[in-house]
C-alpha cells in the first residue's frame, strides 16, 4: 500500500458535485470522507458508532434535539452513537466525515437521501 | 455525555508545552490527540494499528524507509500498520493524531520517548 501525503483543499477542489461522499484515507476500519454539502439534511442517528465532523470550509449547522451546533472552518464535533442529529449547510460548507466505513448517511431514517456509495479520490 | 463544538486552534493555544499529548476528541474507540512538537523522534512502527497525521501548523517530516513524506497545513497521512516511520518537525508544527485509544507514541521501539499519558483539555 503506497503512502501519500493528502491535500485536504485540494481533494476538496476535486469534487465536482454536491452530496457526493469521497474516501480520502483509511484508518483502519475507519473511512476519511469528503463531502460538499448545500441542503437540510433529515434527522437521524447512528445505533452502532459515534460520527465526527469536521468542517473546512463554509458553515455547518448541526441540529440536537437538545440545542443547536454551529461550526465554522477548523471546529469538529464527535456526535455519540444514537444521538440524534439534523445536519444543515448554511450554505455551501466543506466536510470531513470520520467514521466506521459501513456508517450510512441517514442512519436509522433511511429514505430518498440514503447513499452508502463513496468512490475514493 | 454532552456534544460540544471544538474549535482545534483554541485548543492548540491551551496547550502549554512541547510533546504533551492532550485529547480533543474520541470516536469509538479512536481519540483525537493534539501535540505541539519540535524535535526528531525516532524511528517506530505500530503492529496493531494504522495511525493518522493531520497537520494544523508548522510543517513536518515524516521520515519512511523508502520515502520524506513533507506535510503542511491542510496534508494528512494515514501511516500503515506495521510501516516504520520517523517524524521530524521542521521548527515547530502542530500536529493532529488519530488513532485507537491505546496507542503508544513510540509503537514498538520504546524508549525514553515513550509516553502513554494523555491528558483531556
Amino acid at each position: 500500500m503506497e503512502v501519500n501525503v493528502i491535500n485536504i483543499h485540494e481533494k476538496f477542489n476535486l469534487i465536482g458535485g454536491l452530496h457526493q461522499y469521497k474516501a480520502v484515507a483509511r484508518m483502519n476500519d475507519n473511512m476519511f470522507k469528503l463531502v460538499r454539502m448545500n441542503r437540510e439534511f433529515i434527522w437521524h442517528s447512528h445505533a452502532e458508532t459515534d460520527e465526527v465532523f469536521m468542517v473546512f470550509g463554509g458553515k455547518l449547522i448541526i441540529e440536537l434535539r437538545d440545542k443547536t451546533l454551529r461550526l465554522g472552518p477548523g471546529d469538529m464535533v464527535s456526535i455519540p452513537k444514537g444521538v440524534e442529529h439534523k445536519p444543515v449547510s448554511d450554505g455551501e460548507c466543506l466536510i470531513m466525515l470520520i467514521e466506521p466505513q459501513a456508517t450510512v448517511n441517514t442512519g436509522n431514517a433511511g429514505g430518498a437521501l440514503t447513499d452508502d456509495h463513496v468512490e475514493w479520490i
